[in-house]
Order: C-alpha cells, then structure tokens, then sequence
C-alpha cells in the first residue's frame, strides 16, 4: 500500500447476551484492538449486541458499507443460541449452506460418522463464505465479503485473528509515546493544546487516572512519523518539567 | 412500574480513542451494565467511538432516540481533546452554555478565583440540562433528555452511576441461575435445546469457555421469576447428570 493510501479502517461487532448483562468481562475487543493497531489498520467502531437475529443484521449491514474490515465475535458455536451464521447469510442475502471442507475438518476432528446434525451446525455458511481456521478446537469462523466471523472463546478468537491480520493490507503504522504526571488536567490543559496546535498530524490525548487515593494522568502522542513523535514527547516531558510535575515515560502499548 | 409495563432499556456509549487503540481495557460497560440488570433494566446495546463530533454525534442520536435510557462515558474532562458536552449540544440542537451551579460546585472545590477558564470548560453543558453529581473529584456530569454524560474515570463515573440509577424507574429483575460443565456444547445442544423450548420465557444461553488446557461451559438461565428459573436450574442439572458429566452450580453473578 503506498503511504498516500489512506489506511485500512475496522470495526468490531461483539455478539453475546452475557456481555450486556454484565455476566461476562469481555477481552476480546481490547485485544483485536492491539493486533489491529500494530498493522496499521485504524480501528474506527465496536458495538455489542444481543443474540438477537435482527439486532445482529442490522449491525453487521452497517459496518460492513462503512468500514474496511469488520471483526465479529460469537455465536457460532452448536447451540440453539447461536445465531451468527444465519443471521450473516440474511444480512448478505445468501443461502445459508453446509461447506464441505468445514464438515470434512469436523469429520477429522470428531471422527468418522461422529458428525452428529448438532456438530454439522458448525459447518454452515452464508453460501459463497470463505473459511477461517480454528487450530483450536476445528470448527471454523468464515469470512463473508469484508466481515470476518470468529468464534468468542478468547483462545479461539485469537488463533483465528493471528491467522487472519498477516494476510490483510496494513497502512502506515500508528506510533505511541506516553508519558504520566500527577498534574491536575485543569493545569495542564492549555500549554497541551498548544503543543497539539504544533502538531496537527500527532493526536495527543489527555486521559487522567485516580488509583489508591491519586490522581494523575497520562499524556499520549499517537502518529506515523517516529521522529515527530519523538519531538512531541520531549515538548510534553518539557511542559510536565515547567510546570513543576515529574514526568514518567510511560511503556506505549 | 406495573409487571405489563415494558421493561426500561438502555445503551452505553463509551467515547475514547484510548479504547479503540487498544491502549486501555474498558471496564465501565461491565461495571455499569451490573448495575442496569440489578435495577431490571435491560441493557441493548453498547458502542465505542472516537474522539470524534461527529461520530459521537450520530451515536448519541441513534442510540437516544430507541433506549429509555443512554449512559455515555468519557470526554467531559477540560482538556482539547475532551470534546462530549460540544457533542451533546449539537447532537440535541442546544447551545452549550456555562451552568452556573457547576461553576460554582468547581469554585468551591478549586477555591475563589481559582476557577481558570480552562477549568470552568467543565462548567459547560448543553442548555436545559440537569447536573449529575460528582462526590470524587467536583466536575459534574449531565443529563440532557434520556443521556446521562458521564466521565470516564472508573472511580467517579461509578459514584455518578450510583447516584443515578435509584432514581430510574426499573423493571422486573432479571435472575440468573448458572451451571457449569465440561461436556461439549455439540453433545448437550439437542436436550438443552428441548429445555428451552420448553421455557419460552427463559432465556438459555451456552457459554463455552477454555482455561488451562481443558473446555467447559457454563449454562445460564436468565428471567423474572425465580420459581420457573429454579425449575429449569434442575432441569439442566438432570440433563448434565444424564449425559454423564459433572453439574458445578456457579456464582450467578
């Protein structure tokens, strides 16, 4: 991709009622994140839905006409209450098919004869899918136009996302500086914006913390080009030393 | 609330780019989404989106127009990049105006003539909006129709949360009753699936998971009365029982 192109953008669409109700902490959004950003594709979205049918349709229909990339997660399991292969062939107005390679890896799996009509609902697809691997557990995920359906067990969803990324088209990688203080934000703000106003390429973000009694925040620089960066992140170090704060260079990730 | 009413619904709408990066973990949506189901309101949706007006803007719409209630978090702080009230303004057609209580809560907090103008930045709400109060660090929140706008920071958004929910009208309750075991989801999806056809107003979810080497699942019951969700908890206690595995009552939470 030459470095005019714009960068790749995604979205991500988290299925799963055990998410809204607060049963279950999701993992799954905070990693893709990291992966994504590592490759230089912006992530520009996320939503999480119930496994509800309409509910997923109309999600996936909207980030899929607007991002490059969109990543879903869960619902593809055997159960009665996984609904995410049906649902992406309606939002793509396929038929929803048994492939045979993904019966074959549940045969290999499973074994001979094993692939009981339950187990067989692991083999459907929207017609015209492409699978995604599962070194896991072998049941695959599929990809469907620009949207790539994964399963919500975070090891599983991992190993497909790491299968996945490298074959993708990346952009210029976005960069991190950061650096922590216990200045208040209200002190700080201005003389930040006008190191913000000095370097329109470089988005520098203000996120304060409060733990075990303390307030602080952490200042962090994100842009393509090191070198700017670099100059960023010593104006900042420059501004928290004035304005009598101890800077602490912060790991980027 | 009568029992016929609807249930009360509501989304979370976390604004930060800082999520998207991958940078931070949210753990606000969990948190908050806890506290929703407790008070039997339904949580139907969530969405993450950048530091970005418009964005925020088409998502606060959308979201505000078909949920009871939408709880936003981040971006009220006073820096450049904490851009939500300027959001809300425009996302309800208000002017955004100085609220004269806030700045006066935020004198009182930095004292008499300490209220520089970067500071009084979180004086400013859309017009016609009502403050939420912030017993952490003074700096309101707001509500501006049926959004609450609230920050970011775990520690003061859930003290703003809990000065908030006593005062919405809730719905029936939603109950849990969860076990789990470590047959496959492909041997128990048919009885379970006969469980749940049998219960329509039970909702039965499959929830694999996979730790130190071995897969499991947890299967949940979800509804508002207890009598029918305990018969059912004993019904798949049986059905795991039957098919020879190990049924493990969980923390329902």
């Amino acid at each position: 991709m030459s470095s005019d192109a714009p960068a790749p953008t995604a979205a991500i669409l988290i299925i799963g009622n055990e998410i809204l109700s607060g049963r279950t902490q999701d993992s799954n959004l905070n990693w893709i994140a990291g992966r994504l950003t590592a490759k230089g594709i912006r992530l520009g979205e996320a939503r999480v839905v119930p496994d509800i049918e309409s509910e997923i349709v109309a999600a996936v229909q909207a980030l899929s006409a607007r991002y490059t990339y969109v990543f879903t997660t869960g619902g593809i399991g055997p159960t009665h209450d996984d609904i995410t292969a049906e649902a992406m062939a309606k939002a793509f107005g396929r038929a929803l098919v048994i492939d045979p390679e993904a019966a074959a890896r549940l045969e290999q799996h499973y074994g001979e004869g094993q692939v009981t009509p339950t187990r067989l609902r692991m083999a459907r697809v929207p017609e015209g899918a492409r699978l995604i691997n599962n070194p896991v557990s072998a049941a695959p995920g599929f990809r469907m136009e620009n949207v790539f359906v994964m399963a919500g067990v975070p090891a599983i969803m991992r190993a497909m996302v790491d299968g996945i990324v490298p074959s993708l088209a990346g952009g210029p990688v976005v960069l991190t500086r950061a650096i922590a203080c216990q200045i208040a934000e209200s002190v700080l703000a201005e003389p930040l914006s006008a190191i913000q106003a000095l370097y329109p390429d470089v988005d520098i973000g203000s996120y304060p913390w409060f733990r075990a009694g303390q307030f602080g925040v952490s200042l962090v620089a994100r842009g393509t080009d090191a070198g700017v960066l670099d100059a960023v992140a010593q104006e900042i170090y420059r501004m928290v030393r004035m304005l009598g704060g101890e800077p602490v260079i912060e790991d980027p990730a």
